[in-house]
């Protein structure tokens, strides 16, 4: 089948076969159909669309251009928690030694930030001696130790999403839903879980910006997760406000460390204990989610979250010290406030914004390449409804090099609104799919 | 101006601005944007398209992507004609000679077949020893002597458009009204010709199949050539079955030879003097399309376009025997006919398959980088509105591999209607633009 009759069939308006799909993803892993190729049919897919059945066929293919992991050694039912990325998002970090010491099995595979997004292997990094690369052997015994184990996409794992996820990047093809459930659910798929909760992010910080959209995402990676044999639901979630205090990634590490020890900011302590207890009930731990969430809140209570989160830093070559002294984690050279610029209520903090001046600040990266400042980032001291005075300080911010404070300023000032009145509190859901 | 971003904007259906357009073509020509990012935004302009305005930028920056020759030192209005594509079209081998013999500057750069349609170029080398690779320099010394020369697209002309159209070709992205208007008239335009004719086929044979897309087509090409400064218009003709008798490469050499010496098949000769004297009009050579056409045809009694023809040949290197000696030009070393399959009338012979089918014998090429075998193609002996019998030899095939036969004959038995009356013979010309 030739590159270039997939393409113009797809440019057409045509479904593709499930034929000319695999030929297309099969041409992305073993480099027969050149990057031009595979970019000008991406841009068509954008543009086009997939149906579903396409896109539980693109998926498949994915899943099936590596391994797909079997852990039935470990027995039940292996489950996984997705978000589709925001600011402030620790949660991964907080609800997979919870999930764990309940008794699930979670074999998390996680990613970088980029954009103004944090990503879950940049924050574990910020703890000295943390290592996510791990071989998929290294990855087993993690697990059989601890029971849970969070890492970076393998060699292994749906290598054409690794291909293709990075062209996307580059060609302004990213933007596609289809594409985007196919690249999130053949990685999961692949990494061999049984049930997955899926945190499907909306708002101005999301990239999901309307609430039709991420419903739209929604409702397809559920479909077609459950097609693939994966029990799984979404919830929908707001993200027009960073979610908790901190964005950074050592000062994230603290903040679900906090939460685990039940000092938390209540949306993250909130939103995880909901997440966690549905990952208990679709791993079928508990038939119910009024007792999975007492199980959960009790992990928190009696230390058991904390002490698996301790023993997976250890088992993954971290120091796990970090759990009781914060000070062992990356500390920033530098730190100044940013006050508040009138007398009033904090009325909005702009999610987009923030992230993107906590990458100004080195917490990101603007490239695939770039590297990550683990101490850099910035903490909520006056969250949205807070009343401030002129000059109160509405937030701290930590870098490493004064220079890249002017940038973040400028993305601060746009982003922090005050006004008379504290608005409406945000749900901590707004749907369950 | 970041590729990404100029990709993200024609996805998204904005209009570019010029600077975007220039970074496109900058950066095609100088190497500075890969592959992937042309052919990402190839097929968001095709699927978005592009304004006029957007079109009329993307033309200029094509044509500064090299030199736009100056050819003021030959005095006039130096003239050219340019056809979409046909099957069996050799019109531009008799227009030249004849508009250079009446007078007229003819620097005419053509291209090679691709698909189902001929090229000029492999028309030309079918003389054996004649040269379309000529410098510029090469090129000046002959229209210096002649008045016309006969090339292909040299390195310093629009090598935007070499790299661009080169890459469309193996992505699906050739089908675009704005960039086939950019490709034709970038090279037209930096040709340095003052006045051109525009030959743009409509049908089953012509890459526009319907009226509609020819005509949308023919407007944008005429209007941008003209906010080019160069006198323009265009001919909408039929392409439905093929032009003449001939399909292939020297017996379209042969069928042009005849018709200048007035023993042309009726619809080249009449839609050759009709294109000709159009160009002298607009050359301003003559004043009125009733003389012109006198002077044509004129030109073509008395030899007078023959025997350009024949200084041509020679001037760029070629045999000039074969204008009174056609065994000169490469021969077949098969040939067949191939019959009618009932009693009828002619009713239809698609001029796209009769194309597919003169490619199968080896007179075309299905990559870019094939070899065409010139001796190969096919001759018309029963045109449609012909009556005949089962068994009669509606067409003569020839090649030099009889395993290409096959191919041939199966394309045939689908391109040739038999049925009980003649239909209503098609128009020279269906309208000017």
């Amino acid at each position: 089948m030739r590159a270039v009759d997939v393409i113009r069939s797809k440019r057409d308006g045509a479904d593709l076969s499930a034929e000319a799909i695999r030929a297309f993803v099969g041409g992305a892993t073993d480099g027969t159909w050149p990057d031009y190729q595979l970019s000008s049919l991406l841009m068509a897919i954008v543009l086009r669309g997939l149906s579903r059945e396409e896109t539980v066929v693109l998926t498949d293919a994915m899943v099936r251009s590596g391994d797909r992991l079997d852990l039935s050694e470990f027995g039940g039912t292996p489950v996984d928690k997705h978000s589709t990325g925001g600011v402030g998002d620790k949660l991964s970090l907080v609800i997979a030694p919870l999930v764990a010491s309940c008794g699930g099995i979670v074999p998390m595979m996680s990613g970088r930030g980029l954009g103004h997004t944090g990503g879950t292997l940049d924050k574990l990094e910020a703890i000295p001696g943390f290592r996510t690369n791990l071989t998929l052997s290294e990855m087993r015994a993690v697990l059989r130790r601890t029971g849970c184990v969070l890492i970076g996409q393998t060699r292994e794992i749906a290598p054409a999403d690794r291909i293709l996820y990075a062209l996307r990047d580059v060609t302004g093809t990213v933007e596609s839903i289809p594409l985007i459930c196919a690249s999130i659910l053949s990685k999961k798929i692949a990494e061999g879980i049984g049930a997955l909760v899926l945190d499907v992010k909306v708002g101005r910080g999301a990239f999901m910006k309307t609430e039709a959209d991420a419903r739209q995402l929604a409702s397809w990676l559920v479909e077609i997760a459950r097609k693939n044999g994966v029990r799984t639901e979404a919830f929908l979630t707001p993200m027009s406000v960073p979610l908790g205090r901190a964005v950074g990634n050592a000062n994230e590490v603290l903040e679900s460390i906090e939460t685990l020890k039940g000092q938390g900011p209540n949306d993250v302590e909130a939103l995880s204990v909901r997440l966690a207890a549905r990952m208990l009930v679709l791993a079928g731990i508990e038939a119910v989610d009024d007792a999975a969430e007492r199980r959960v809140r009790h992990a928190m209570a009696s230390g058991a979250g904390l002490e698996k989160f301790r023993a997976i830093i250890e088992a993954q070559g971290g120091d796990p010290r970090v759990i009781d002294d914060a000070s062992r984690l990356p500390q920033p050279t530098i730190r100044e406030t940013f006050p508040a610029a009138a007398d009033g209520v904090i009325t909005g903090m702009d999610a987009e914004l923030v992230g993107r001046a906590a990458v100004a600040l080195g917490a990101g990266r603007d490239r695939v390449d770039g590297r990550v400042d683990p101490a850099a980032g910035l903490m909520i001291l006056a969250p949205v409804g807070t009343r401030v005075r002129r000059g109160d300080a509405v937030l701290e911010l930590a870098c490493g090099d004064a220079n890249r404070m002017a940038g973040a300023r400028a993305l601060l000032a746009e982003a922090v609104r005050i006004g008379d009145r504290a608005p409406d509190p945000f749900p901590l859901v707004i749907d369950r799919v």
